[in-house]
């Protein structure tokens, strides 16, 4: 089909990308390979890296190339006593933009899903009470998916907050039902957050 | 805004893939790292040999990591005597795909645009009258971009090809005026190059 076996690997790789299909993958190959060769190598490069160096944080599991991540290491975030639990990354992303938070976070990497064999040790909920125990956490705030599995890991979450004498608290329901949280607007999820109430 | 320096320097690369804004290129860094790590490594091996290893057939300018490709070098396609000539390599692909065409290509990667400064050395037709000069090509397929620069084109080569008294044809107007080739459906790009018309 194509006139280079490297260009077939190429386009065949690019398909492992998210939203990614035969024709956007066979537009960027060549679109790169017409117009942008510097931008692909550096993509090359940085991608390399990113596989082979990015872990995640030992404290709050977010990704970071170190062994903890800036926002656990910041002394101030520390003494804010509040603790934000996500599902995924981008969650991060989403609530750092809001401005409103200035807590640690704990990302969850999933959700409680039982017939997919996925337990609270799976969502990495033994290294999360290893954190209640140490005392210093005031408030946990639930920012999981508004979604059936999200409610219910929140659920269970907040018994386990409840089990070590520490506030549960849910972000407002501001953010749609059945939707992610990373697609919300940062409007809507400041107000969620504001708007939240104990569990 | 990202946890990590890296992660924040992959977003920004890929957002050099065409049609990938801030938003996509996170999902895309997120999916890789959290989900695919083995096919992000793959992708940046490849992409790194792509743009270091593919160049330009010396005879069509197509992409190719050899001299020359295997479409000029098949003996079959030498023998057929037609000549198609489009404007990127996605059109190869796509011209290809329809199964209607056994001779060889040449790609302009452009077209003329004398506002632009785009004369016709700058899309290749020195080398693509050296061709003419040969005496082995029957008939040069006209297959640019149903646009005005595409047909301004095409009435170009066709003047060049009439000095050489080498037959020109233009592919039909099957493909929607305005649109661009690679997009369309192959039974319409199909029916486009048997109804090709004698210029
Ligand atoms: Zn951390
Ligand atoms: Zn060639």
């Amino acid at each position: 089909m194509f006139t280079s076996r490297v260009l077939e690997s190429l386009v065949e790789s690019l398909c492992c990308l998210p939203g990614v299909g035969q024709k956007s993958a066979q537009r960027m190959a060549f679109h790169l390979l017409q117009r942008n060769r510097k931008g692909g190598l550096k993509l090359a490069e940085v991608l390399k890296q990113a596989m082979t160096k990015i872990g995640n944080c030992k404290e709050c599991r977010t990704l970071t190339e170190k062994e903890v991540c800036h926002i656990c290491l910041n002394i101030k975030r520390q003494e804010n006593g509040q603790l934000c639990v996500v599902e995924s990354f981008s969650d991060i992303t989403a609530i750092e933009a809001t401005g409103q938070f200035s807590g640690r976070y704990f990302v969850l990497m999933g959700h409680l899903s039982p017939l997919d064999g996925i337990g609270p040790n799976d969502i990495g909920l033994d290294l999360f009470e290893s954190h209640l125990y140490k005392g210093n956490i005031t408030e946990v705030i639930l920012a999981t998916n508004p979604t059936v599995e999200g409610e219910a890991t929140a659920y269970y979450i907040a018994e386990l907050c409840y089990a070590h004498k520490v506030l549960a608290s849910r972000i407002a329901h501001g953010v749609p039902i059945g939707g992610e949280l990373e697609l919300v607007d940062g409007m809507t999820l400041s107000h969620s957050l504001l708007g939240r109430k104990k569990m």
